[in-house]
């Protein structure tokens, strides 16, 4: 696949490189949930792999590519989120610093996470304009590298690694259902999957109160995200430069699901299959539990990523 | 070992004969709780078992080696918990009716759930005497076969099967640590490991406002649980003529923890390893982050029996 982010052998690679930091997540079934969803499902768990979510697949692939003297001034970060763990992390793997740019609304568990990891965090105003200042006067201050949280070829090629795991131990895979926010996730693992098994098919979705995938895919040009509004807090991003072409061409479809939606699938997966995911990891059983994904009757064996696994059990939805 | 509810041997058949229906659970590992504990833990997925806990793999063993004439009138069982669960969907397996008494204060989600197995549920006065009674009408009017939760040979096996998993992938294990309330689980484990590997050493931890074993081994004599008040509601039965031998002979040492520690132990296994543990099935990491097993030096390798993850979410104690 050329003139993409990132190719087959780039994500091979990837596996490669992260393979000494990072957990080849478990894949567990539900038979409850096999009936409700009328297919046969493999929850690709990545609320087990390091810092509780799959973007450290991607950070650590970032990190451990840079060379010696580059990494030496560290890396740095704007994010909130699940990416600002995962940088921690891998920085402290690779011996160097991470610096994350955070807003001071930013919860103290997720603050505290990247300092336990070894990262510093540097509070910012809770805007996207103070946080791009902050990381940029970091930058110009250290001279360290920016690792972007999805649109980067590196991140995505990273993400990509889950598709290589779930092809290895499930070759017969109709389908692969993936959250979508700023589309690394499911870029990394359309990139793999349409290259390893060119008859799969990749499904992305999305919340309703952030559907600027869905509305970007039907009309056939980026539409930015403004203003979204779901309790899917890993996904109100917008789709990128390097993930928005890979979404246009190799993404059989996006499927939209409200909040309600969302919680009954945490729900599910909780109770049923006593599997702890946060709400965004949870939109792809959403998806799949979706009239519309139901009526694919030729999609029999199909992946469901759950993406992570760091809930604030102060305030859980149910 | 021979004189107890059930030898190696007796194990190794039940594990033959309860795989076709049960999981052989994953085996999960957390770097921040290895840091916290002191020492390399493995955490023994339960949770993850067929209805939600270890109880399946007891009810299975003996449900499925009952002859066909006697299986044919059914199974009788009473039970608020999990076991009653494991029951229902055992019984459904072999094809046959499965009984369950419960107290009218039983949680409706926990009838539901035996009744979505196809279990009869058949309601009672919460008393002991009242599910007694009522059990042996229903035993007298079926002609069925009590299969009781833990005081059984057959469960007994059952549940050691957990041991003979942990070896098999874990040769170098030091020690193996269960919760302990009626002492089924700790029983098997006790008993399969002690023959398999003399050396290591087999934990109970029991919650303080439930310490009969404790206070049944530290006088040498069985004491009944009276009165117990803990949040562990998987553990406040009495140990039985079959579970206090082993208990009092093969049982290294048990050790009580406070609801504190426990809601504590459980905390972290959400938080941390996204290990959605019920309160009965975090006793056993309670124990292992104790002063005193902490100073037991010499073992470094030990695995944690998380029991099981039938969680009410409408009353989380967190």
């Amino acid at each position: 696949m050329s003139g993409y982010a990132a190719n087959l052998a780039d994500i091979y690679q990837a596996a490669a490189r992260i393979a000494p930091y990072s957990h080849k997540t478990p894949v567990m079934t539900c038979a409850t949930l096999d009936r409700l969803s009328g297919k046969k499902l493999y929850f690709k768990c990545e609320l087990f792999q390091k810092t509780g979510s799959f973007k450290f697949r991607g950070a650590c692939n970032a990190v451990m590519q840079l060379p010696e003297d580059v990494a030496r001034r560290g890396v740095v970060t704007h994010s909130s989120g699940n990416h600002a763990q995962a940088l921690a992390l891998a920085a402290k793997e690779r011996g160097i610093r991470a610096y994350v740019v955070m807003p001071t609304t930013a919860s103290p568990v997720k603050a505290n996470a990247v300092r336990e990891y070894g990262g510093e965090v540097i509070e910012c105003a809770p805007t996207l304009k103070a946080r791009e200042t902050v990381a940029q006067t970091v930058l110009d201050e250290t001279k360290g590298t920016l690792i972007p949280p999805y649109d980067d070829p590196r991140v995505i090629a990273g993400q990509g690694t889950i598709a290589l795991e779930l092809l290895e131990s499930l070759p017969e895979l109709d389908a692969i259902v993936s959250p979508i926010g700023g589309g690394g996730l499911v870029s990394g693992v359309a990139l793999a999957a349409k290259e390893a098994k060119p008859t799969l098919k990749v499904f992305g979705i999305e919340p309703k109160g952030a559907d600027d995938a869905a509305r970007s895919k039907s009309t056939g040009r980026l539409i930015p995200q403004t203003s979204p509004n779901t309790i899917a807090d890993g996904l109100l991003t917008s789709l990128g430069e390097f993930t928005w072409p890979v979404v246009r061409d190799l993404v059989a479809e996006i499927l939209t699901v409200s909040d309600e939606e969302i919680v009954s699938a945490m729900r599910l997966l909780w109770e049923r299959a006593k599997l702890l995911v946060e709400p965004s990891g949870a939109v792809s059983l959403a998806g799949v539990l979706s009239e519309r994904f139901r009526s694919f009757d030729s999609l029999r064996h199909v992946a469901v990523i759950l993406s992570g696994g760091n809930v604030n059990l102060a305030t859980l939805p149910f």
